[in-house]
Formats: C-alpha cells, sequence, structure tokens
C-alpha cells in the first residue's frame, strides 16, 4: 500500500471517524502531508511484519490540546528535530515512522514525517483510536515504558524526558507541553520491530483509509456504507443544543447537550470529553463509554466530528464503535476505562449492550 | 587547596553569606558532602587556569525553593544520574565539577558529587552569589547557552532541555522542576575550561571558606572579623516582628519586617526576598539592592540566616556586601538588577552609596 494524495484525503476522513473526537483536526496535518507527498511522492505503509525485527520504529504525532493544534501550527522541522534527538541518544536511524494513535491529525501528520524522512509508515498504531493521555498506550499494558520520550515545539526546543513509569511521563511531559504554550510535537514508546509486534494494533491506517473512501463513495446513506467497514451502532440522532468547553492543562475538557430528533424525540443526549468523547449519557444513564469509540457524525455526509468543532445548532448522530479488542481486557480497562477518567460505572461494551 | 571536612564546614558557613539569603540551607549538603569526603577522601580545588582548555566543565547544583530543597532531601545519585546524561550526549567526560552559584546549598552539594566522581572542583562560579533564575548566570551575559540542560529529581527521573535561548531554559526548566514537586539537582551551561574562563567569577570556594573561618574565629566581634575578609555595610540591627512567605511556582516569595533596635530604634526595616534578598526598605526608599548582596546576619554570631530560616523574635543584623564586578555592566544590571525583580529603582551600588 501507499499513500497519494487521494488516499491521504480518505485516511484524514477516516480518521476523524476511528478518533472518537479527539486527536485534532486532521486538516493542518493534511496539508503538511499533502505537501510533503506532491514534492518528496508517495509514503510506503508497511504491515510491521515486512520490517526487520531489530528495526527501530518511531510512533509519533502531537500531543495537548486540540483546540490549541489548530491555531498553534506545527513548523513542520519538528519531526527532523525529535528523530535526529532520538537517533543521537541509539547512535542508530529508524527505520519506519508510526502514528502512536490513529485519530484526528495523529494519523496524518506522522505521514508528512514520513516522507520528509524517507521512511515507510507502519499499517497500525498503539491505540487504535485516540486517548488523551501518554500511559494510554498499548504498550503500557505489557508494562514496556514510553521514556525516552521526545518533544519539539514550533521553535524546534526539544526536551527528553526518561522517567521511571509512564504516569510520571504523562504528568512531566503534560506539563511541559501546557509551559510551551498547549500543544508540541512528540515521539515516545520507542522500540524495534519485534517489540512493537507485541503491541501492535494493526491495520489502522488501511483502515482509516476504507472508512473514509466509504464516506466519500457518494453512497445515498454514508453511515451505511461506513456500517459496510466497521460494526456501528448509532445510538441517537439530534441537535446540539449547548456546548461547553474549555482548555486547561494542556486538554480541552467539556461537554455537548443533544437534543432527540427523529426517532428520539424529546429525549436528551449529554455527550462527555476529555479530547476525546468519553461517554454518551441519557437521562443520566450511560448509553456508551470509553474505551468504545463514540464519535459524533455529521447527520447527512457522516464525517466525523472532533470535540473542538462542535457547535450550536449543528445535527449530528452519535455512533459509537466497538473498543479495539486489546483495550478490553481488565489491564485495558483500568487504564481507559470510564473509572480511569472519573466516572462510576462498569464498562459494557456496545457489542454485548446492542449487538 | 583541598576541602578537607574542617574547610567544608567552613564553606558551608560562607556560604550563607554569600547566598544573599538564598541557594537553600547548606546543612543537607554540607551532610552529604561530609560523608563523602569521609569516605572518598578530600576534594582537589583548583583555579580554572590549572585545567586544559579543552577540558568539559560540569557546572551544577540544586533548582527550586529551598522551602522545598529542605524536605525534599536529595537521593544522593542525581550528580551521577546528570553526569551520566550529559556524558552520553558528548561522548567524553566532564574533568571537572563546578557549583553554578555560591550560596547556600549550592556551594557545598557539588562537593559531595566532586568526591563522588573523583573531579576536583573548579574554584569559582557563574553568580558569584546566589540567584533565583536560570538567566541570571554570567554566561548569559556573554550570550553563551544554558543548553543543553539537565534536570534530575530524587528518583533520578531526568530530563535534558535544548531551548533557543536561557529565558525559555528558565521557563521550561522552572514548570518541570515544579511538576517534580518543587526542587530537583541539575546541570547547566556545560561548556569547556577556555570557555569557562570568559565567565567565570573566580575565587569564590576559597572566598567562602575564608569567610567562613572568619566567622568561626571567635572573635568577639564576628561581624568585624567578617569585614576584613570582605567589604561589609552593615545597614541596620533588629528585631524580625513579621515574615510573609509563600511556596510557589519553584520559588519562595516573600518579606520581613525588621524593628530597629540599638542605633535603629524607632525605625522599621523591609527586607523583599525570591529565594534571595532582593531589596531592603526603610520607609518606602531602598537602602540597598541586588545585585549587590544582601544578607541577615545572626546579631551575636554573625552566620548568615536563609531566606527559609527568618523567623518571628531573630536579632537579626542586615549586612550588604559589595556586587560582584560582572553584574555591574549595563547588561548585568538589566538581567539582575532591581527592575529585573520588578523594583522601579535604580541601582546604586552599596560602595557608591556608603563607601
Amino acid at each position: 500500500m501507499q499513500i497519494t494524495i487521494d488516499s491521504l484525503r480518505a485516511v484524514a476522513i477516516g480518521c476523524t471517524i476511528l478518533g472518537g473526537g479527539g486527536g485534532g483536526d486532521p486538516r493542518i496535518g493534511q496539508m503538511m502531508a499533502e505537501e510533503a507527498i506532491k514534492v518528496l511522492g508517495p509514503v510506503d505503509v508497511h504491515p510491521l511484519e515486512e520490517l526487520d525485527p531489530d528495526d527501530l520504529i518511531l510512533p509519533c504525532g502531537m500531543i495537548g490540546a486540540p483546540t490549541v493544534m489548530v491555531e498553534k501550527i506545527p513548523n513542520g522541522g519538528e519531526g527532523r528535530a525529535i528523530r535526529d534527538v532520538y537517533e543521537d541518544i541509539y547512535g542508530r536511524e529508524f527505520k519506519a515512522v508510526m502514528p502512536f494513535e490513529m485519530g484526528g491529525i495523529n494519523g496524518v501528520l506522522p505521514i508528512a514525517w514520513a516522507a520528509h524522512a524517507g521512511l515507510p509508515l507502519v499499517d497500525g498504531d498503539f491505540m487504535g483510536r485516540a486517548f488523551p493521555e501518554l500511559q494510554m498506550l498499548t504498550p503500557h499494558l505489557l508494562g514496556m515504558p514510553g521514556s525516552p520520550a521526545v518533544i519539539a515545539d514550533e521553535r524546534l526546543q526539544t526536551i527528553v524526558f526518561r522517567t521511571r513509569d509512564n504516569l510520571w511521563l504523562e504528568k512531566l511531559v503534560r506539563n511541559a507541553v501546557a509551559t510551551y504554550g498547549g500543544s508540541a510535537c512528540g515521539g515516545m514508546y520507542p522500540m524495534t520491530a519485534a517489540e512493537a509486534r507485541r503491541a501492535l494494533i494493526p491495520g489502522t491506517v488501511s483502515l482509516a483509509e476504507q472508512l473514509g473512501r466509504a464516506i466519500r463513495s457518494g453512497a445515498d446513506d454514508p453511515l451505511e456504507a461506513l456500517s459496510a467497514q466497521i460494526p456501528a451502532f448509532p445510538l441517537a440522532a439530534g441537535k446540539v443544543v449547548d456546548v461547553d468547553r474549555r482548555t486547561a492543562g494542556g486538554f480541552v475538557r467539556g461537554s455537548a447537550v443533544i437534543e432527540g430528533i427523529d426517532q428520539h424525540r424529546n429525549q436528551v443526549f449529554r455527550l462527555e470529553f476529555q479530547n476525546e468523547n468519553l461517554v454518551v449519557l441519557r437521562d443520566g444513564e450511560a448509553l456508551a463509554t470509553v474505551p468504545d469509540i463514540i464519535t459524533l457524525l455529521d447527520y447527512h455526509t457522516a464525517h466525523g466530528i472532533v470535540t473542538e468543532g462542535i457547535k450550536y445548532g449543528q445535527r449530528v448522530r452519535i455512533v459509537a464503535f466497538p473498543s479495539p479488542r486489546q483495550w478490553t481486557s481488565p489491564a485495558g480497562i483500568a487504564t481507559v476505562g470510564p473509572r480511569a477518567f472519573g466516572y462510576d460505572v462498569d464498562y459494557l461494551g456496545v457489542e454485548d449492550r446492542y449487538g
């Protein structure tokens, strides 16, 4: 598989679905990747198995509040700066780039970095969606360190973190990103292909492309076209009547209230988010929670709406997609389930609930 | 010159004078250095000229709020951890350790690190006193970078900063130190001996030892004994009647009110500090300001009192010592003069004012 300008556009659309509202609006990352592909040519995408077990992989993306990312635009040189710092530490070169999450800008920005580095992209990631914190990656469940992590801002100032555990990494990186101004580019959980095989959620770049193509297919019912590619559970259709959103401490947090339409008339839904959508409630009862992917789709086009793009009056569908299976183990639920975000409810997957 | 346990004690006392209230209570650093000297033997102190011009120097110490440093005790391995990170970056070993400031704990802790590393200590530092911020070092005046700077906490978690200027370094390191819990060990402005010669304030380790010996000499008037070693300007004698001190953002800030005694009866003095004493006022008029060294001395013993040790009822002398000459240039005053700390007064050195 190769990422051309055409497939890049599909990947970007797919990333708004898989991101669960998070990972940032892909537009800027898409523009940077388009420019890179125009100049440098398509980017090869490889299944991890095609890499040599000893090859070094760079999982990378942006960290911080998506509300800030769209205004504090990357310089373009961050990927290079991060790679230089790592290659200096390891004394050898990376052989592939990988999105650490497959959502929003973070599904497409690594494509720009891969193009600039002349490296292939791994077909997969460490979340299978987007999550807000640095311990919310599959290698963390396997006891693998996020350190050394490297971040760079648009002034190409770099910081290298070596922490004793991934919760300290989250705390220290989050604070530095806030000091940078709210967002930064970063690499973390650097590892060999052999190590990455244990943690990878495979095929997510291809999946994003398929989802994007389904939405763009011009089908009369784009949600139906999407459902042919991924199990989708439509929970409601409605109109956004209130949005509460605040950017603080390197996150955007808030909620949206959605008044039902169609068969959901006279029902009120509440969506709560921390970068990503965490839970959707009706009359105080959870209809779906993390780690299932909860995405607001445009009522007509089925394009995903990122949390910072939710606006009063939008007509939307609230759709849930089953969590990648890596997150539904007890350790996975402890790390990214509803209680990890402060919700006192048990996780019950949408497949078990509605399937 | 060698630092033995006896001379170490003198250096520690001298550091309470030169620190101008800052740099932290030397006791913990002194205990760590004593233990190291007991086990590993005395530490050689060399004038910088005795080192090879190409030798790499490690300027180091603690960063953060002195109020926290005395409770969040170093692990002892931080010096080694910092050295390892740097030597990995440079691919070669340091040849000498240097206190980045000659005040409080930071005048003595590097002695412990030098003992453990089997390295000599440079006789000098980059402040000639203590200052609270990372751009307040003489190499900054010469346009030399504080980067790469390395910090380590007592869990031996390390962070490496490479910033575009030293104000960004201060901002990012300060925030990381606050996230660590309020204090950390660090190295910054790493350079060769040849580079260090341009910036060094020489002889400050020897000076601290001489000041300490003068205070310990058992003279009837220890302040007079001190004055024989360094120009000293006693501004007042009094009793502490109020202390306001808060620890936030990696600093301790506050003020003390001192009611005059002896010939200063019926006068009220106010001392303001940010880690270090910044200005002493009488009826709103500045009697002395940074960069002159303003130190509270115990009324009877002339031992220096650190800002976090000021207590209600203490009988004290407020004494000012002329600033190291490196700070009295226009660039020096812009960096560490009263306006750099928000005081709308001009710097007028105590020698010009009272000499």
